[in-house]
């Protein structure tokens, strides 16, 4: 049996993960003359007279709506909104698994964003928050920023930010083991979907300056701004500052200190990274091959390695951000989240590896280490405050 | 402390109603290897390959919307999307609790029925059915009957048949329990909203054929057709057939048989209960104060009453028939909920009372009866099967 025989055998023995329960009392009549009517007329007139006592009388404020119109599920693509729900559903208990909160899939009959943004703002009344899961770029950032604008509850794009915010926080430990500076690095990029382009603007926030970016047709230069989707022209504001121009992803590669793949596997050698500066970090996100192989990757010269696999160490797995994320922007009764809240999340995941554990092979905590999800959820929460997005 | 202080302290105290838990382990990453990445890439691809495995492998076939515009809640009428979540909750834990459906709120924010369709549509790729809840008449009608046309999954508005259902059981029993068959029986219903119409509608396709509807404005009447909407333009297919006129609704009562009512409270004296016909009934379901008192409409001369009160005999709730509806639905594979469905669980809930039972205190079912869902939808499941709407 491999694993994905053995994940088909459970999802068909309980039809789907996630079960939708009472958490009042519900046995007897006069249980349900206060849950439902006709007591229930109570709450709904306290909300009539203000909206903000919806998160005062009901589920809302700890409600997460999974959104997805299918187009980039998981590695496989475009594969319809229904095809999306297994990953939709397993996005939602892990939020109650992680972070307690109650989440629901929601798959979207439409690829046009206009109307995914349509419904989304439709159904929010109900929402404290919303998860957009697997749009594909650079559609998902336009959707995104645009419900971050329309909306007053917290909009985030996982897939953007979830993969960028645990990226940053293994490059923290990597720069706190190795006692260099941000500045002083030389990145490069390959691939500016979704997480690469969420990636390279959290990595130019914390202060990364010297990155290149590349995508499928070379490296993102000032020159040909004209020919690029809005998302690319944005992210010559964060790449290329001094126009320059390898030939390829390769040559680009000599003498550089950081690499980041999110785009295909099997893309690199060890002789690729032994052109690198000595002691690079190697980040190779690509599913479920990654773009070097983990002790590929060491052998060639690499200090730190780190890939989206959990048969290897250091693995980026966002489960270590989005249900903090969620469960500390509603606790701070946050309307967005913003770029400094990504950063103050990323910095109390590095943070949790205290110096003396920080070794090259743990630069990133388990996302099953219990102290994740209290410690990074408050980071959140007050960066939240800070950040004075918050509701009245 | 009143129902309605004790109903907001419990809403207070939980935050809402409903938990989303998961039901699939996901206590270690062996667990999350199956329940998320990479395992769940399977079902995905699974049900890509054919939409209908998405009845097979995630929760779709279990899940109902509950969906409002909060147009009209309860008797509060149009209190605005969120402040109709807490009932809205209360119909999901309902769902659960006596159907073990996974049902959520979706309020929606729009009063345009085209878009109520609209979110529904996009929504619906992730849901098994839809309870249209809480929406105005005659709006409501119309969307249900669109929904109903233009989506493959069940869509059901409870006000409208919910309530309707019961009423036609309370009356089955009445003939039951009086020997009287409904051919004969003169009718008079008040109101003509969203339940009233489908009282109306249901109880013709039973057998009752003399009805008189009244609105504000007095007996619908042929004549008066082209100043009606259309929903009252279709109860003249169902009412009046004679073309009768009766000054008002006292004038009407005089010689029926069955009063109605599905409008405002305090309207009918027990002097009026006794012009109608010997052993009359009287369904008076204005909420929370009846249309009459039931120990007045006794005195009156009414051999059965009922109302939608809890604290007296004969309650008229439609937890009777939602949950199994949906229940017996999606056992079904339905794709809609035809009249035909509806009799069959109406007459369902009657028979739950064997004749021995039967009593003028005793026509209608308890809720809390644990037979009725069992019996009710396996009626509806076999009536679905029957339709022929059911999928493949």
């Amino acid at each position: 049996m491999t694993v994905y025989e053995d994940a088909l055998k459970l999802h068909e023995l309980h039809h789907g993960k996630l079960s939708i329960e009472p958490k009042v009392p519900c046995e007897t009549p006069e249980d349900l003359t206060l849950a439902y009517t006709p007591g229930v007329a109570q709450p709904c007139l306290e909300i009539n007279k203000d909206p903000e006592n919806a998160y005062r009388y009901t589920g809302k404020g700890n409600t997460v709506a999974v959104v997805t119109d299918g187009t980039a599920v998981l590695g496989l693509g475009d594969i319809g909104a229904v095809a999306g729900l297994p990953v939709m559903e397993g996005k939602a208990l892990l939020m109650h698994r992680f972070a307690g909160l109650d989440a629901f899939p929601i798959c979207v009959d439409s690829k046009d964003p206009e109307e995914i943004i349509k419904v989304c703002k439709l159904i929010s009344p109900g929402l404290g928050a919303i998860n957009l899961e697997d749009i594909s770029a650079p559609r998902c950032v336009e959707i995104e920023r645009r419900l971050i604008e329309e909306l007053n509850i917290p909009v985030f794009h996982d897939d953007q930010h979830g993969t960028a915010i645990v990226v940053l926080a293994a490059l923290i430990n990597g720069l706190r083991l190795t006692g260099r500076k941000a500045e002083d690095m030389k990145v490069i990029v390959n691939g500016v979907g979704a997480a690469g382009s969420s990636i390279i603007k959290m990595m130019f926030n914390y202060g990364f300056k010297n990155i290149l970016a590349f995508d499928s047709k070379g490296v993102l230069h000032p020159e040909k701004k004209d020919s690029y989707n809005p998302l690319k022209q944005e992210l010559l504001e964060y790449t290329n500052l001094h126009g320059e121009s390898p030939a390829n992803l390769k040559e680009a590669l000599v003498g550089a200190d950081v690499f980041i793949g999110v785009s295909k596997g099997n893309l690199l050698t060890k002789a690729d990274i032994a052109t690198m500066n000595k002691d690079c970090f190697i980040v190779a996100l690509a599913n479920p091959t990654p773009e070097i192989d983990y002790y590929e990757a060491k052998q060639g010269g690499a200090l730190i390695a780190a890939t989206g696999r959990s048969d290897f160490p250091n693995q980026v797995n966002n489960l270590l951000a989005f249900p903090s994320i969620f469960r500390g922007a509603l606790d701070a009764k946050a309307t967005r989240i913003t770029e400094e809240v990504k950063l103050a999340a990323a910095q109390a995941i590095a943070d949790l590896i205290p110096a003396e554990e920080l070794t090259e092979e743990y630069i990133i905590p388990s996302p099953f280490d219990s102290r994740v999800v209290p410690a990074v959820s408050q980071a959140v929460k007050e960066a939240c405050i800070k950040s004075g997005y918050i509701r009245k």
